[in-house]
């Protein structure tokens, strides 16, 4: 059998440690060249598939490649599109395996989230369905630590790690200021519908921080909210809270949607955090700030946990070894040995069980009240933050690389999304 | 003359290195066991000083002293709280002195800005105004490095490093995005008068990266600004903004009071950032995200410069070797020698020409169309973002101190500010 090309993508939102994982995929193709030949990149994700603009990775050094481990963001730039069902747009999947026989590509290497498993799963059918043989892997990235199996999802420590960092910091600054000034520190964190990010800014307790914790698994009550920041003031002289994006009331409406109109009526300027600051003022007269940590949190690489960036990469090598011994529709995962000492192996999950299956936080990570994490929740996440990887800095910032992106010249006719 | 104790305190914003000068202050002083007693610390500031709510810092350990250069925030807290003149308000220097005395104090290190300055040169008019000797030595500290005479003021360096790495970081995030989602990201920056935070965000261009600066220096044109955006978005696909908290219309109306509600009709729950990015979302649809750092910046500590955490140090420490020497109402100065290689060493100045005197961003460090930073700034700006000193971590997070703080035991009735 001639040997197959190999294509990958990087999937939806970036994040600190995704090109970890393209490095881990290219560097291990690179070491296996009996068995697989270039490894094209698609230009914005799978668009770049659709639309024959595919990067020939090959035209680049192996010190750029390297330099990918600590270079935050999608280095071949990512996008956010969900492949149809074969059923409802055939006409996607028969132009992907144009591309694919065009450029002589038997592997299909997928970076990203929950929709790209999915997108994932529904190309490694192509072989069975259209009869093209083709092997798709997924490696899986999220920071919102949201896919099933797996017990962690590569981009997710490194959030934890900025925000733990960030919320620690942001609180001794409030602790210092209590007296005279600012009494509440808000801070917004990311996660639509799962806690995982606003859960690590609770790690921030165990360095006797006041904080409380707004998730998207529990309905808001404002109420019981209001008292227990009041509390928390009157006791410790100041008070972090966390917010989650996602927090909302019963009634299913965010916290952002408090229907904050500008001066011409435009809807929602503001995120979660300035409205609960307001409503804490409001309630209680505290002074406060407020942040919105937004792609900060998720681009931070300089803060990057080492867990991390080593999971990401493994993951990614691990993916292309799985193609090189004949696996299809399957995603590596990592699998928790042990929490003390912290030990961690890959593993395998069919992407058949994966796509679609979204992972909350269990209710017993958080506690009774609705408004912190409990031990187990801690033994879950401080690994996860473990140990710092910095990027090299030159000139007091750090060296991220760029690469040269060099198109692979087309072979086909244009083709419209 | 029977040795005299010192008093130290901490004033206004705190930052990442104000605790590395009261490393400095501290540590140097011990080492002049014979020439200065005890250093005690105010409890929040000046007013610890006026309540008798001494800190005795003897009862910290060395190695407690020495973690203070790598922690974050005022040890011993800080407050916003200006002495008002002699005339004004007799009755609390009245009560300073009765304090020092019954403390033995003699030396005033007095660690903060433009307001603290002016505090700390009228105790030093003590002993020629009402007869109570005092050598009042101000260290600098202000994130907003508008201090005049010294070339820059430690906590500055380490925020202009923050949101310099922070502005590369979510530029790349935004560069891989653009294609298909976000096209601009806009980040608000402390600096209410001067625009020097917001002017590190310039150094990012070095780095390929498109970005817009709205100074508080230059008044805000929207239709200008607007069009710049749109100009960098078309050639590069995608803009960063940073926003200056302080950036206003030529009628002095700050860009973050443009008049928003929220559903019950209370003002302004944002700040600048949000207000900017639905500014071009409606001009020009780009899909955009916002972040608001606040305090994220200034207590960064585990990405503070090695410049400023230097300098932080050796202001502290030459407070205290100025007050040995005999000096009163000055401050120590750091004094730039060159550029490249960038060499400093430490000046005084005296405290008459720096209280209430602030430093703006000279002319020629904006562009001429007022949305950058000239060649000149950046000559300025990268050797005082230069350099890493992370603090040490455990279990992914950093190790910051939190000291004892015992109390001085109270000789004199209690006194109401």
């Amino acid at each position: 059998m001639a040997k197959k090309n190999a294509f990958y993508a990087q999937s939806g939102g970036v994040t600190a440690v995704i090109n970890a994982s393209a490095c881990g995929v290219i560097e291990t193709a690179r070491k296996h060249k009996d068995k697989i030949g270039k490894v094209y990149a698609g230009r914005n994700g799978i668009i770049g598939a659709l639309t024959e603009e595919l990067i020939d990775t090959t035209k680049e050094s192996a010190r750029a490649i390297a330099s990918l481990r600590h270079t935050p963001s999608g280095a071949f730039g990512s996008c956010r599109y969900k492949l149809k069902s074969l059923e409802a747009n055939k006409r996607e999947y028969e132009r992907l395996i144009e591309v694919f026989k065009a450029h002589n590509i038997g592997y299909f290497f997928y970076n990203g989230g929950g929709d790209s498993a999915d997108t994932c799963y529904k190309v490694s059918q192509l072989s069975e369905k259209l009869g093209y043989p083709v092997q798709a892997i997924h490696v899986p990235k999220t920071v919102d630590n949201d896919l099933p199996i797996t017990d962690c999802c590569p981009g997710f420590g490194s959030v934890a790690k900025y925000i733990a960092v960030s919320t620690l910091e942001a609180s001794f600054d409030v602790a210092s200021m209590a007296k005279t000034s600012t009494k509440v520190f808000v801070v917004e964190v990311m996660g639509r519908h799962a806690g995982w990010i606003a859960a690590a800014g609770g790690l921030v307790e165990d360095h006797g921080i006041p904080v409380v914790i707004l998730f998207p698994e529990i309905e808001f009550d404002q109420k019981k909210f209001l008292a227990k920041v009041d509390a928390m003031v009157k006791k410790h002289g100041y008070c972090s809270v966390v917010v989650s994006e996602g927090c909302h009331y019963p009634d299913g409406k965010f916290l952002a949607e408090q229907g904050t109109r500008d001066a011409f009526g435009h809807a929602q300027l503001g995120g979660a955090a300035p409205v609960v600051a307001n409503m804490i003022k409001e309630a209680h007269g505290y002074k406060f700030h407020w942040a919105v940590a937004d792609y900060l949190q998720r681009a931070a690489r300089h803060i990057a946990s080492k867990t991390d960036v080593d999971q990401a990469y493994a993951l990614g090598k691990s993916a292309v070894e799985l193609a090189i011994k004949g696996q299809n529709a399957v995603m590596p995962t990592v699998d928790r040995v042990s929490d003390k000492p912290y030990k961690w192996k890959i593993g395998v999950a069919p992407l058949s069980k994966v796509a679609n299956v979204e992972k909350f936080m269990p209710r017993d990570f958080i506690t009774a009240d609705g408004f912190g994490i409990t031990a187990k929740c801690r033994t879950y996440l401080t690994p996860l933050i473990k140990g710092e990887d910095y990027p090299p800095f030159k000139d007091g910032l750090p060296q991220y690389v760029r690469l040269k992106n060099v198109a692979v010249p087309k072979k086909l006719a244009s083709f419209k999304i």
